[in-house]
């Protein structure tokens, strides 16, 4: 990739794979278990952390400084749908993921 | 659309109607007339307001509170890519759109 | 918009709100009522629906020859779509948006 | 990621790698270079590229069905976006992404 620092392809990674998890977690899992799994606000919150992991891997991905804005509130809704994944339970690998998203996106918008 | 205030219907149109001008601007016209229109700088800046765009209608429409921060960003975005548009020249749809867009957006992320 | 025939915009205008119409419905309806509204089959046919309608717009926002191919399954996927939230029923506004774009893009695969 | 077969998850990384090798290639090497690499056919379809990469994980990571009819498009795009890389030159990791991308997705789309 062009133009890419090291710390920039990394968090463009975690982008990727936390929105990949968060997507496919949603999908194949919380709709199977239903219950708290499908309660409006966790689900939605899914959701929105899907859509802004993808936008902030396609702003650093475009090469634009913008990107620390994405990176910010993408580190904000990671944090979030991390501590709700922790509460509803059963869902570790997105917990994780969206940890390290958030930690590599704090990094980006300093 | 369910449970979504007319106010907020009428952003995500804005946001809808910005994201198709710039990108179809971008490809169609900017492409086609070359250099100052092609500049990185420019271009890049048309890519980052279509996907902003793109991902604030997407907040809304999920419904998440998230949306004031999405929107907030869309509208300096937009309010940057219209003041380019207008030294550049000849993109006066864009111009207006993105106008129209960050004045919508200001409004949903007060 | 530039080098855009009226059929092909209208196609343009029919995807997005078929999109808003149906990530908005899943969102704000289907999350509410729960049960068969948020049957795994059902929930994933609506997800799709969202994705290959904001897709199809893209690539005729683009002016890419394969949008007749995006268009072609976005056609298909419609058609899916309308029929299973006719069967759950509540969701008139989604069928009504989805059988419009299915219609539309039926023409720009043609 | 949940009920997704290890063929597949391959397929939405090798999809993921060429939508971050095209679109990032674009941005911060066609732009620069200009010439040929700024033609309108060939930017349009690196962009072409990128969203069906980006939308054919998306469907895998759903959890459809319809993700072979993504797959199949998503071969046919990468074949010719490599092709046409390769005869503008210069841009051999996009080459190599679209070609991994499109034999994935033969399998996939099968």
């Amino acid at each position: 990739m062009h133009q890419i620092s090291s710390d920039m392809k990394n968090c463009i990674d975690q982008c990727l794979a936390c929105y990949a998890e968060c997507l496919s977690s949603a999908m194949g899992h919380c709709l199977e278990l239903g219950g708290k799994h499908t309660g409006p606000a966790h689900f939605k919150l899914m959701m929105a952390c899907a859509e802004i992991c993808r936008t902030s891997a396609h702003f650093m991905l475009i090469g634009t400084e913008h990107h620390k804005h994405t990176c910010r509130e993408c580190a904000e809704i990671c944090r979030q749908c991390a501590e709700d994944c922790e509460r509803i339970g059963e869902m570790q690998a997105c917990v994780d993921a969206c940890r390290r998203c958030a930690e590599s996106c704090e990094k980006m918008a300093a």
